[in-house]
């Protein structure tokens, strides 16, 4: 599962403890739309047998980030592969990376029609805490309406969505609506090490209109969701320096700059009482929100309250003018991730510290560029810097946002999907983090991405006792064959670039 | 020798390094004024025994920090003792404290004349570097002029300006002009751990009008100095808190405060641009600089560029509308000694911290209280914080600033003695720091106090090749009778409170 952030280390709460328990519906009001008939008979048919195989790759221990599980990464790889093959996928093949490898496949006879990359990972997370699983993580058990091993939501579980259903088009089709391009990398639990260079050193070869990554979950309950917003980061640093080492307050306090103050009244002139950050320039290229974004935005199920009490905070503040959902995913923030100078220990030491530092992200959002908006900083920094003290503002890093709007031709095109599969609407979610596997795909082969995930909010995706919920899991392969229908005739889904080149760096 | 500060282990440049070479006179213009005959040939004819008994009390390697060493602090009390019963003062003891002793003695027969603690210490610094002294530490040599061996200047050699003065004087006159107590400590090289509880013990027979400490230098040269003010001081700490737990920047930011830019806000108020600190009625007990202060410290030899230099800051800053000087030692301030919060590591963590601390430091002058000041602190730090956080303000520790005026009637007796014996008019420092043995007489025994030393600025003090000037120190002895002779005469020098209690806390 894509995991939000720059860090991929860094644990958050999932989404579903996000809300109040009332809002999560127990019920399963899934509803299966008639596709083809042959299809469906098809997927009916080959019900148990796909529940086998869903269960066999769940019983590989591919724990990517365990040496001693190599082999049990490259077996998951294989065994992919030969189901790929078995689909009527062409060209599959295990290929080198340098890590755990990348599966590959394509089918490539839609003349005409769009071309889409399919991304998903047959890594997982360890296991630890062992003793708190129900189950032994990898030995599989069906319970009710769960699959529940490690790996079963994240993401074998959706890998095993596309390809029963590019196999079932195969088989009553005997072809595809569109063309594909599978992407299943071994190593996205450990940091996707690989997979730029892989990318960059095949970019020729993965041209296409779109990336489709099925590793995101559902807001709320089962309701069928979009992920259409991802933020994107600038990360820096400012390091203030005054006297050329401590001084003793005593004999010197009061005749030079403090950098610990000077750095404090350049932060607090980041920001104004309303929320807004006071870098000049740095809404410029904000793409304003559409009405269509912000109903989307307001039909979230979403409880402020249960919010504020899972952050713990005394209250929600930010940017005036804008819900707390807005300015989590649709706006751009400024946040100070951490400050150092001086003294830190216990008691007092009476010093003027000779430096300052502070560790500041801005979260970004289209149509921002992480090195734009760094120079804006740095040079406003610059600006309101006291004389006094010299100021240094270093570049640690950035990565685009990724934006793909809900009327764009592939999100309509999920829509319709998850509609007519699901019997309703989905929501649209802004993620307020940044998922590195989409900048990859946005960045490097220059796609739209979108991001389609099936998973329960509470799937206990790299935590015991994660699941998957089965009757979403037959839905899901339902989506995806309308979704590839849909998208035939979406209409002009190709990338921002037609070279297919990267819009960023 | 008194370092200024609350922490006393914090090394801080001498006065000397302070002033530009060219200020600092090579010449020794020294004039001993005549004093009365018979005593000025009684001193004549001592000197060589005199500086025999000097130079015997530097051999005593009386280290107070280094426990072997706990045994020639003894010998050096007792050494001092008997310097003591031989000058004819009575009631000499020394005196148990747990740690090293106090010697003390007394002169109590000038019937309606004031009463005064002479205050100075026996112990001395440890000796290291080694390497670096020109001749053995506690080897004493006489080289033209200077007394070199640990201990000469920082504090021997001044409490044996003390012992060979009234020695004169009672072998001379047969009496004193006033009534003496001493209070020769052994532990002020160690933090004058027992000093403040002895004082407390025997605060009743330690009654007097005014406390003379011997144990400072100098600003500039040989010209003749006393150290009217020392500030006060107010530590505190600010603990600000947001979420319960550092929260991921993506999820969460934009909905939450982030507790260091509130921490941030609150700093960056309690200066203003003007250098005034805004926390409301902070100055409201600052005794306003007089034209003779003003006029004082505008004579002080002082180059603001060599003193830039020193600091290495980009520029000297501080309250509007006054000089670097003032601002240093007769202003009060207010500085952040330390900050953290959040990630301090190379790279980036995309947190938003749950809690971000400052310490802070006032420099207090007369008649601020640190109590009063940090309520005041506290009070408009609770009111400018954002409620969208929770803030706490902690007292960490005060001490009361210390001034006796330049007209006080025990200053004016000391400048004209001084004037008298060196030929000029002594210069008035305001030191910026904090003397924890000043602050102890005045709080303690609720007495004035008068920092009359008479070290060279460059004296070495904790350093290699510590030196006392010998004409200095010969003339100094001529500047202390003519003081008891000048304080006789003084007028009212009573402490403030007449009950000798303790004004704070």
């Amino acid at each position: 599962m894509n995991r939000p952030g720059i860090a991929r280390s860094w644990s958050r709460p999932d989404h579903h403890s996000l809300l109040a328990p009332d809002l999560r519906p127990t019920a399963y009001p899934a509803r299966v739309i008639a596709l083809d008939r042959e299809l469906e008979e098809h997927l009916e048919l080959t019900r148990d047998a796909r529940l086998g195989r869903y269960l066999d790759f769940l019983r590989i221990p591919s724990i990517s980030t365990l040496p001693e599980h190599a082999g049990d990464c490259r077996a998951a790889a294989e065994w992919l592969a030969a189901r790929l093959t078995e689909a009527g996928v062409e060209h599959v093949a295990v290929e080198e990376t340098g890590g755990h490898p990348i599966v590959t496949g394509d089918w490539l006879h839609a003349e005409g029609a769009p071309t889409a990359i399919v991304y998903g990972h047959y890594d997982v997370q360890p296991v630890d805490p062992l003793d708190l699983w129900e189950s032994p993580p990898f030995e599989p058990i069906v319970k009710g309406d769960r699959v529940q091993a490690r790996g079963a939501a994240d993401d074998k579980g959706q890998v095993m969505i596309h390809v029963p259903a590019v196999g079932a088009l195969i088989a009553t089709r005997g072809s595809l609506p569109v063309n594909l391009r599978f992407v299943f990398e071994g190593e996205e639990e450990s940091s996707s090490a690989h997979l730029d260079a892989w990318l960059e050193a095949n970019r020729e070869r993965l041209r296409a209109d779109v990336a489709i990554i099925s590793d995101t979950s559902f807001f709320d309950g089962n309701r069928p969701a979009i992920t259409i917003g991802l933020r994107g980061i600038m990360a820096a640093q400012v390091d203030v320096a005054g006297p050329a080492v401590d001084l003793h307050s005593g004999t010197y306090g009061g005749t030079v700059e403090n950098p610990v103050f000077a750095l404090a009244t350049i932060l607090a002139a980041l920001k104004g009482p309303d929320g807004r950050i006071r870098v000049p320039g740095f809404y410029n290229e904000v793409r304003a929100l559409t009405e269509l974004d912000r109903e989307s935005m307001r039909k979230l199920p979403f409880d402020e309250a249960a919010y504020l009490e899972l952050t713990g905070s005394p209250a929600l503040v930010g940017e005036a003018g804008f819900s707390t959902l807005e300015r989590r995913g649709a706006r751009p923030t400024l946040e100070i991730n951490g400050i150092w100078g001086g003294f830190q220990g216990d008691g007092t030491k009476t010093i003027i510290p000779a430096h300052a530092h502070a560790k500041i992200t801005c979260r970004l959002v289209a149509d921002q560029n992480p090195e734009t908006i760094f120079e804006r900083l740095r040079l406003y920094v610059e600006d309101i810097a006291p004389p006094s003290v010299l100021v240094d503002v270093k570049f640690l890093g950035g990565g685009l946002p990724s934006l793909t709007p809900i009327d764009h031709p592939a999100t309509r095109a999920a829509a319709r999907a998850l509609t007519e599969t699901f019997g309703q609407e989905p929501l649209y979610i802004r993620e307020g983090g940044t998922i590195p596997v989409a900048a990859s795909f946005e960045q490097i082969l220059g796609l739209p991405v979108v991001l389609l995930g099936f998973t329960p909010p509470d799937d206990h995706a790299h935590a015991p006792n994660e699941y998957m919920n089965l009757r979403n899991y037959e839905t899901a392969i339902r989506t995806i064959v309308r979704f590839w229908d849909e998208l035939a005739v979406a209409g002009d889904i190709g990338s921002d670039d037609e070279a297919g080149g990267p819009r960023y760096p």
